[in-house]
């Protein structure tokens, strides 16, 4: 029945209730989110573990005039619930319903809104440098994962922390995971702080006295005790080198503890950070059992936590499938992920080749420098990583990569529509990015087995390379047992036509081919081209047409803007052709999450859009310049 | 004379000196530097610093077999005197001559080149893990300034090092400086054991040990004296929970104790780093003086230090003016820098406005997440961060900035060529990568003054937008005292004409007037145009010349892929005309450094090249396709 949850509008309405009932209140958050996104998909593991916390810190806190910035933002549905938006949380990631993520569109509540990891701590510095020199009181708190903290940029803002505010309140989410089990010497660290008997020990005396005592000069007397007993010295050296007092680690399910924490924090005139132990998953036995599986997922079942079991396969599954038989033929193949062997399903990877694989962390840049120092010792890097986190290294990319043309490949999953996830996940501008950067190579698949050609391309080629494919499935098309090098450069022409050439890049070949059988319907020839490369392009093929068409389409899933379709109108411009060319693709402003076919209708990602721009040109067909 | 010197052809030659021998030529290396970087320009500060650090490397190690990777690399003066260059040092940095940083293709002791802080650990780790994987012996070093550590690259590299091997060298080159005084918790930690009084006299007594006993016997007593000392608890815990054994501080100027050093940790096994203190512009009193200054220059006078006194203002200068005019009417303008106080002249804002002045340290991501943070809550931050800089930014830019339309300004300085720093500093690529980002605007100042008014422009703009200029000077327009705002995607015609349109982008709007007065002398009407909008373009404009002109000529200081005859193009086909062309900007290859000139003159940024590109068009002048 959800009795309390359901008399909860705003936060304003939590801070009435004892620790009981916020204790039920807990309870019924976590079977309405299991019950929910069973049937919406969703962040199910991650936002488990901060039902105490989000509970504790809108109890004790104030939004929106106090502000919570949520790292990443996928463990923002406990707020979201909290703030005004427990009606319309079933409409979560469904077309038209509320983000996924942290959205300031969405709630004055949502100051600031995330989807990649890392930036928690900074975005939470300047709001507290501008409440210091606008002179404010409220509060800023950062909300941060333990994986956050193996990503830089959590570090250039630990590095500017003390030096610029007195006042901010960071909290370390710490579950030892991120999508996947936490790596490198921070998480070891943060372990091997929560698994010390002597603090284990103290805290639960901590918690007892506590109880007794209560309020914050418990708290200052379990800090003190644990420091003498500690010697100063150990868990809070690291964070204090940097300028933040250290508390924790605490029980992050003890929602009396923590509101006694939060409140005595509160008053606190100095930077903290509050080391809080969670358990992803908590309450729902088959995210605990599978964490990787319930980080983020589609529907399952609330009993069982089943899920429709995967039919055929994706192309992340297409591409480890064949990492491994690229690193079965050469000892060179080394596969990095940055913190998503699950996502890019390198994990199928890793039990072939556990020392050809490499899990950096979030660390995007140092995972791209750290192939391009493998590169130069003949190594060949294969770094999956999204398309959209991919921009994070877009430096390493040119300076470390192109610039010293080292053998890096660049594997962009969820290049194009994310889908459910919305505009920070979706991969729109790899092609723009990457496009001007001298001496890689652009490759984009139209189907599983051409994917695989192109990863033996890449593995062939000496110099860097990237290979863009879509989330999800293919078009079904069978993969061969040995993968073939594919000629750099070389368009695939599909089938031929005069009057009209129909460029459909990687997933949008079919709408090529469609749009071509409704041309010919017409009695208009139309010629149909798998591009395969965007760079470099396949000038002779584009050549030939422009001398027989009177128009070019071009399909892309991307922006238009420095896209696909943009590097053919440079092409023909540079061969003096002055062919029309109707281009379809994503418009230029940012595009909310949804279904990709509803999406793409929306937008005009459809035949239907093109034959209407081409219209123009087909009545005066023939009709066009060559010059030069 | 430098006899000694002169007779160091290979860092073996190096090998068979005494202590005093190689002190002596330390003391030439000085005087070598000194003399000819005052006729080249150059990192003198930096490269005096490392003398003794980078002797003691090459004595005790072998490269090429061993592997030195230099952190930003403009300290690797003195390895490439002892690697072979000697004879050519004199052209360092010169058209033709030596690259100023490390270069891959220079020498085979180049094993990694960089311009950019923060990558040398992650790329030699990954040189480590390659070793490792091969089953080699080779030792890998990796040396970088403090300033470094200010850099997220530098962490997340630091996070995964003791998971991925046990033998690499991280070299501290603590020097307190970036190129301004470093900043943030780091510098103040390493500033901490620098100046304790326990370890400065440990210090002392171990210097005087060593010489005694001599050898690694030494360096172990004097380590586990140190140790018991401080209790096994600091300075080595911060970079030890890293998994890195911390060896120092340790005089980096003593060749004796560093060749023993480095001959005990290369044969540990087990990651180390070695905080060396080293002294920027050591034994020349003139860099001394003006860390600053000296960090990298131009030509000066060898005995006294003195450079050509500025005459006209640099456009970074009439940058930090303007930002005093803004800050000064406008109370929620703030400034950021990325360790860059020098080079984009905000050390001429900060004395103004202190409390309105950042600077971050070497992060530029959170430099811009910190800014979006600030601008949710009202503020108008200006982050001044040069173009080939900006590159590390560019998810913040898209994921933090545009995504959520927020108000920062990225001024980006050194837009277009660096000079006489090469590839790693050309700033070639900014309109790509940020043309396709939604919701920015992108302007390019022709003159002083315009920069001031796009500068005032974005104060008042409601979104992110972005100013990229020059390097250097001007054309010496006076910059009015008020500024004023520029209508937001509006070109200037600067003069009309009817038959070609030629619009000159930025600094090389003076090359299409040229252009112009070229086709008016041979009876073609000509326009010229300043476009001053990269985005939102100026479609109004471009339609009006592509009704009545038979071609568009563009000059960019940008490569053409992606960049703003790109935008023209692109704009031109969405209006259905088909106009020629003809796109002057850098090709697709990185360019080398040199002369701006010359380099223009090289690679075709001229008016020559245009008028050749166009002369097809003249001949059949009226011949044009409108169609739609």
């Amino acid at each position: 029945m959800g009795t309390l949850l359901d008399q909860i509008h705003s936060p304003a309405d939590i801070k009435t209730l004892t620790i009981p009932q916020l204790e039920q209140l807990a309870q019924e958050i976590r079977e309405r989110l299991i019950l929910s996104l069973s049937k919406t998909g969703g962040h199910l593991g991650p936002n488990l573990g901060v039902v105490e916390l989000t509970l504790a810190m809108h109890y004790v806190f104030d939004t929106p005039t106090d502000k919570f910035v949520f790292d990443v933002s996928h463990q923002a549905y406990i707020h979201k619930l909290l703030t005004g938006r427990r009606e319309r949380f079933s409409t979560i990631r469904q077309p038209g319903g509320l983000n996924g993520f942290m959205l300031r569109g969405e709630s004055e509540h949502d100051v600031y809104g995330a989807g990649h990891a890392g930036t928690a701590l900074s975005a939470a510095l300047g709001m507290a440098v501008a409440r210091d020199m606008a002179g404010g009181k409220e509060h800023v708190l950062a909300l941060a994962g333990d994986a956050a903290f193996t990503n830089g940029i959590t570090f250039e803002a630990l590095n500017n922390i003390s030096e610029q505010t007195k006042r901010l309140i960071v909290v370390l989410n710490d579950n030892e995971w991120s999508i996947d089990r936490n790596v490198g010497a921070i998480a070891r660290y943060l372990h091997k702080i929560v698994t010390n008997e002597r603090v284990t020990h103290l805290h639960d005396s901590a918690s007892r006295l506590l109880e007794k005592l209560g309020g914050k000069t418990a708290i200052n007397v379990v800090r003190r005790a644990e420091e003498a007993a500690k010697g100063m010295l150990w868990p809070s050296v690291f964070f204090e080198e940097f300028g933040l007092t250290y508390y924790g680690p605490l029980d992050g399910h003890n929602i009396g503890l923590l509101i006694e924490t939060f409140k005595f924090l509160k008053q606190q005139d100095k930077p903290v950070l509050l080391h809080a132990i969670t358990q992803k998953g908590r309450g729902f036995q088959p995210a605990l059992d599978n964490l990787k599986k319930f980080h983020g997922l589609g529907p399952y079942d609330p009993e069982t936590g089943e899920t429709l079991s995967a039919g055929q396969k994706t192309y992340s599954e297409i591409f480890a499938d064949t990492m491994v038989k690229l690193a079965n033929e050469n000892d060179k193949v080394v596969a990095i992920t940055a913190a998503m062997p699950n996502g890019t399903a390198l994990d199928l990877f890793r039990p072939h080749h556990p020392k050809k694989y490499f899990d950096v962390g979030i660390a995007e840049e140092h995972a791209v420098i750290f192939a391009a120092g493998m590169a130069t010792r003949g190594y060949k890097p294969f770094c999956a990583i999204y398309s959209t986190f991919l921009q994070r290294a877009f430096d390493p990319i040119v300076h470390d990569v192109c610039l010293q043309n080292l053998p890096v490949v660049f594997c962009m999953d969820r290049g194009s529509l994310s889908g459910d996830d919305g505009a920070t996940h979706h991969g729109l501008f790899d092609i723009s990015y990457l496009r001007s950067v001298p001496n890689i190579i652009h490759m984009v698949p139209a189907n599983e087995d051409e994917l695989a050609d192109m990863l033996y391309t890449a593995m062939q080629h000496d110099g860097p390379s990237a290979v863009r494919y879509p989330r999800g499935t293919g078009p079904g098309v069978a993969v061969k047992v040995q993968p073939k090098a594919l000629p750099i450069g070389k368009a695939e022409v599909v089938r031929d036509g005069d009057e009209i050439a129909i460029l459909g890049l990687g997933a949008l070949l079919p709408m090529a081919a469609e749009m071509a059988d409704r041309l010919e319907a017409q009695g208009v020839s139309a010629a149909v081209v798998n591009p395969r490369f965007v760079k470099p392009l396949d000038r002779e093929m584009l050549a030939s047409y422009a001398r027989r068409v009177s128009a070019f389409v071009t399909f892309e899933d991307h922006v238009l803007m420095g896209g696909f379709g943009s590097a053919v109108l440079e092409a023909l411009n540079e061969m003096n052709f002055q062919v029309p060319v109707v281009r379809i693709g994503w418009p230029d402003h940012f595009i909310e999450h949804g279904k990709v076919d509803q999406l793409r209708e929306r937008y005009g990602i459809t035949v239907a859009a093109a034959m209407e721009k081409l219209a123009p040109y087909l009545k005066n067909s023939k009709v066009r310049l060559v010059a030069g």
